[in-house]
């Protein structure tokens, strides 16, 4: 799954990395077949689509009309993901993992939402997602001319600095109206801005959400994989104030009511049928030159995959010995699986796809051209080669930075010495100019927060995090000159000798105990010194050092720039046409078709998965399988009703097709030919984890929830038909 | 892999659990479909079999004729394994790793032929597979009354060695006859006995053998998996005397002329075309009442998979820390997984499929009919219930006998002091009476032995494997009386205490290292007192304990002989028809169709595997998928000679069909409607592991390589002309 709640802990770094190849027909890839074109069209492209032809019975502007009202009025972005709306009482329907974390936080041992599922039986009975928002595109301009000019003649970090201030000054210009939320999305890099303005809706609550033995049915064992049989679907509710003005939960508030919502089609598709999806894909790599991409696949994805392969393994043997770690390490050993497990999909799709060689190749062309033409040398002399030494220095800070975030993050003393830093250094400034969490005022939330950090505290996991990422990195010529590591050096590198280093510093340190730690916080800012303590020196050390690659990276992407804008400016010369830009999170239609396909030899994945198909995996008695009984009863009593597929003789559970989606895109609607809700988009196979490079007819497929399995969970397992009747399903 | 070589270091009772379940078609299975028949027929059930209606096209007479020469002349035993005649000279085909060891014996690191491969380049150029012998079935006489009227009115052990004392002295006054070797086979327990003679041929030599990364290809992670891509073939050839009759290697030998030989069909076979297996499967459990399935289910297939997988946790952890134990340790890892992998899918199998539960409800149906007529009454009444108590104590008995064999022959240092005792006991005997490794004759080969146990001993694993063994034992209730476990018993049974225990037992002995060894040989035996050390008094504590395991083992099973024999005889009433006896490494025919099948829901399983398929998997970059350039090479060069297959495309390379074999139909020859050979068997697909306890159309596939792979490989890998005009192919 594009998991994209699980990563909430993560730097963007990591986060971006979250997407899903398919195995493919590798006669055609390796006899050099053309990488084909990527479909995740933004809104401005879609006019000029011609749908028809592929499939779609309704006109493209009742898909999207800017004049008038359409089906992308009722997208919504949930969070990370995507949702619909899907009544006019504002009723959205997402993925159980986008409003997972909201249920987690809602959920007592008593009332175990999670583990139970949540029904409400009627409107008042809707509880608070706490602290999630929506957002509803409402408008979008190009502001390219504004940033650009802000950034003429600048280069460097001073570029980069330059453009992100022009954009926050855009951003806060049209956040001056109403109930408007702004962005301004780089869409090519160096080249096309454009500002989106979204309504932002703040009072969402649950409604409808399965037992996680439905919801997350395969866990990590499917994750990334078809077949699929995961009902990863859950039904949220958004309110306003009485007025239609946006506001934060009040009782008084009301359901609100979109400009759009999407009807159901409960009859569901078929094999081969005409589908599209709109929803806000996260980020893709495909308009970048080889040497990022070679970057990725020579340094950025084999040290992640390694680095947290080897920290799941010792987390999994901590979890082990003791059940209360095993609950605090789960969600951890969740997030960093589902980035290894992507990593590697797409470390195998890099052994099996030259995409390397093939982007060299076309660039070498692209050379040519730009060389073989006075006015374009005059501007593209050189480009390809200039770029290639630019990124060179990446390939060392890409480990560097990854080693920084996975220590600063991952390990709870690290984070106990970064607030602890901040705490006192808010401390010199006086309480107005403090960041919110310092403030006076907030001083129950700081103390809420530092008791969070120390329930979740587990010595033992920053001991063997510190030892594997420490001890890995010596091994590693890339971080043969980071003072931080010079102590190791002489003699004393051996993972058990790093073990113990790191212990006496926990050990030795003040902010590692509760009363440690609040004693020292009443120490006057002018006695603080970070020197004083082990842990706090160490982490400080880190700090500083690192800060200098961040620095570097910065530099270079400020170089980089203007260059990659003349790339795709060069690209398009030499292919004679213009093309669409990489994900960014904002909203994009992909379209295609329901469809099978060959993932390896002699083997056949059919595109519609069944309830059979969940009964035999949860007979298989493995822990990611949980099989609810009342499943097994409605199973036996082929208790379909309306929902039955007379073709397969089942219910349907997953549907899968080729069309072009990444991390974002969870919780998007699969739509059919007429527009209507047919499924609920939630991962991409295995095989597809490289389409974030290159897009395949071949290997790119995504996977969702059958429409007809959602309601007939509604109607067979959760009794819900209040809420059928609300999404106009009798 | 019915890897029975890797098996060749384990106990019997280990070895008879090696064998392969396809997942299934679950709506019938669990709609309580009939348990379909197993299909090994012994030889006296062919020429009753309707093969023609199947599809066969030579007359039955061609496959078995007692009066004459037929196909199963041309059958070979070879090991624990099945090969065929393939020409008038004694060439051998059997499968890559029946003659893994005898390959490996025969390398050097300068010649290094299990790596690189070997190929003769004529019959001089043929080298000895040391101590490899061949065995073909000559006759059989049933001896059933012989056996049991010296079995009569005895009971429990008494029983069974009343039996066993029978068949020896039958295969004694049959191997009095020149050059046979002879065999008494149960065919249906406490019922039926066969005796069977075979020829055996000592000289046998290596041919050709392919390279490791062809004749492996897929390694521990395709094993028991289809889709399959491994080359498990080789080419031995037989040897005789000048006069044709049988002796060990020598210079003089000539190509032994086998009665029959196969004929190659180079166009092998499409999907569901008739094929037929002939060979010697090892041993399955169907005609065994529900208790004993039970037993296997609730006891010996946990206990036996959750303990080995930790071993495998705990080597694998070694030799990821040293080179050189990775090399020792990683035969003993395979044997291992094999078995753990197996029971593994058994165990899934068994989540599935209610076997237990089908086999006692048809059990509670045979008690009632033997219960409603006075005649039956008198003889099975009762009988259920007695079997159910006997089988009682094996529950416990079952773990404990697996922990003894696992200590006994995994640990080194319990093998050194297994040797030790044998050697001192042998010294009080005469020269005469002492066992063959004891003669003083044999002095050479005994130091050589100790040599090699020497060279395999890591201390560190010994202490790892004894440390889970023991501590896992301690938290089992079966195990909670054991003598050997008290020492444990006060407080002193964590892991790391247990192997503190065991690591202070090998610093104390002598026989740890080979100069105490050595010298403690020297110790006159009437001096020598395993109490002396503490090692050699441990093993000697361990084996006489559990040597009173063993006793009541065989109690239990002379108790259950006669039982056995009515519950056939019952179950055959109630059927109203008679049916086949269990494998038992006897020679057998199972025929059935290339087919594929739907392993899991939304996928369907091909019958044909590809060359392409190999290249897929060697792109992966995982090292189970080792691809050699030369493969590579001739597939981009489209270069399958004669053996493309039009229909695909490609060249074949893998087999699936529905045919009933387990472990020791390995190397078995597939054959065509007309008796042509087309492909040669060597494993089962993952869902066929729990057929060894009820076959079915639905899950039961065996994987074989395609004729056409295995002659291409000959042709173009390997530039065996020679061969290819021997097998009659140009």
């Amino acid at each position: 799954m594009n998991n994209m709640n699980n990563m909430n802990n993560m730097n963007n770094i990591i986060k971006r990395y979250t997407s899903k190849i398919f195995l493919f027909t590798l006669l055609l890839v390796l006899s050099g077949s053309k990488i084909q074109d990527e479909g995740m069209f933004p809104l401005s492209e879609i006019p000029g689509l011609n749908l028809k032809e592929a499939g779609l019975k309704i006109s493209v502007k009742e898909i999207y009309n800017p004049d008038g009202v359409s089906l992308v009025d009722a997208l919504v972005k949930v969070g990370g993901c995507t949702g619909s709306f899907v009544s006019e009482d504002g009723l959205i329907l997402t993925n159980h993992h986008c409003s997972f974390d909201y249920v987690a936080a809602a959920s007592t041992v008593e009332n175990n939402y999670l583990e139970n599922g949540f029904i409400a039986d009627g409107k008042e009975a809707e509880i608070p997602a706490k602290g999630l928002t929506c957002r509803i595109t409402v408008g979008y301009r190009d502001v390219s001319d504004e940033v650009l000019s802000a950034a003429e003649g600048k280069e460097g970090a001073e570029r980069i600095n330059a453009i992100n201030k022009a954009r926050r000054a855009l951003v806060e210009e049209a956040q001056k109206e109403a109930g408007i939320k702004a962005e301004v999305s780089e869409m090519f890099i160096g080249k096309t801005y454009v500002l989106f303005k979204y309504t932002e809706l703040k009072d969402v609550r649950l409604v409808y959400v399965p037992a996680r033995a439905i919801g997350e049915f395969g866990g990590e064992a499917d994750n990334w994989v078809w077949p699929r049989h995961t009902g990863d679907f859950s039904f949220l509710r958004a309110y306003v104030a009485p007025d239609g003005s946006s506001r934060s939960y009040d009782k008084s508030n009301v359901p609100y009511t979109p400009k759009k919502y999407l009807e159901v089609n409960p009859d569901g598709v078929k094999e081969n049928d005409f589908v599209f999806v709109l929803g806000y894909p996260g980020i893709t790599y495909r308009n970048l030159p080889s040497e990022f991409v070679k970057l990725h696949r020579d340094a950025r994805l084999p040290y992640t995959q390694q680095l947290f392969a080897a920290i799941i393994a010792e987390f999994e043997n901590l979890s082990a010995q003791n059940p209360e770690w095993q609950l605090k390490l789960d969600p951890v050993i969740k997030t960093l699986a589902n980035t290894e497990k992507n990593f590697r999909g797409k470390i195998i799709g890099f052994n099996k796809i030259d995409i390397v060689g093939q982007k060299q190749r076309e660039e070498v062309e692209m050379q040519k051209l730009a060389d073989s033409d006075p006015k374009l040398k005059a501007k593209y002399s050189g480009l390809l080669d200039k770029i290639t030494q630019l990124y060179k220095p990446l390939y060392k800070t890409s480990s560097l930075t990854l080693f920084d975030i996975v220590l600063s993050r991952f390990l709870t003393s690290f984070r106990l010495a970064d607030l602890m830093s901040n705490y006192m250094y808010s401390k010199t400034q006086p309480d107005e100019k403090r960041s919110d969490l310092f403030k006076e005022k907030n001083r129950g939330l700081l103390l809420k927060q530092i008791d969070d950090i120390f329930s979740s505290y587990i010595p033992e996991a920053d001991l063997v995090l510190f030892k594997v990422a420490v001890a890995d990195a010596l091994k590693r010529n890339e971080f043969s000159d980071v003072k931080f590591l010079q102590r190791f050096s002489k003699g004393k590198h051996s993972p058990s000798e790093v073990e113990a280093f790191f212990r006496n510093v926990l050990d030795k340190s003040q902010i590692t105990t509760k009363e440690g730690f609040l004693k020292m916080m009443e120490t006057p800012a002018a006695e603080f010194a970070t020197g004083d303590d082990p842990l706090l020196a160490l982490f400080t050390e880190l700090d500083e050092e690192f800060s200098e690659f961040s620095s570097l990276s910065k530099e270079v992407e400020g170089n980089l720039n203007p260059l990659l804008a003349d790339y795709v400016d060069l690209k398009k010369l030499y292919l004679h046409r213009s093309f669409i830009p990489d994900a960014n999170s904002t909203l994009r239609l992909t379209y295609g078709y329901i469809k099978g396909y060959v993932p390896a030899d002699a083997t056949y994945y059919k595109p519609v998965s069944t309830l059979t198909g969940v009964i035999e995996k949860g007979l298989s008695g493995s822990a990611d399988y949980k099989l609810l009984p009342i499943l097994k009863e409605l199973w036996q009593k082929k208790d379909f009703g309306r929902y039955l597929d007379k073709d397969l003789g089942d219910l349907p559970v997953g549907i899968l097709y080729n069309l072009d989606t990444t991390g974002g895109n969870s919780g998007s609607p699969v739509l059919d030919a007429m527009g209507r809700l047919i499924g609920l988009n939630f991962d991409r196979a295995f095989g597809a984890t490289i389409n974030d490079y290159a897009w395949s007819e071949d290997y790119s497929r995504s996977i969702g929830v059958d429409i007809r399995y959602v309601l007939w969970n509604l109607e067979k397992v959760g009794g819900a038909t209040h809420l059928l009747k609300e999404l106009g399903v009798d």
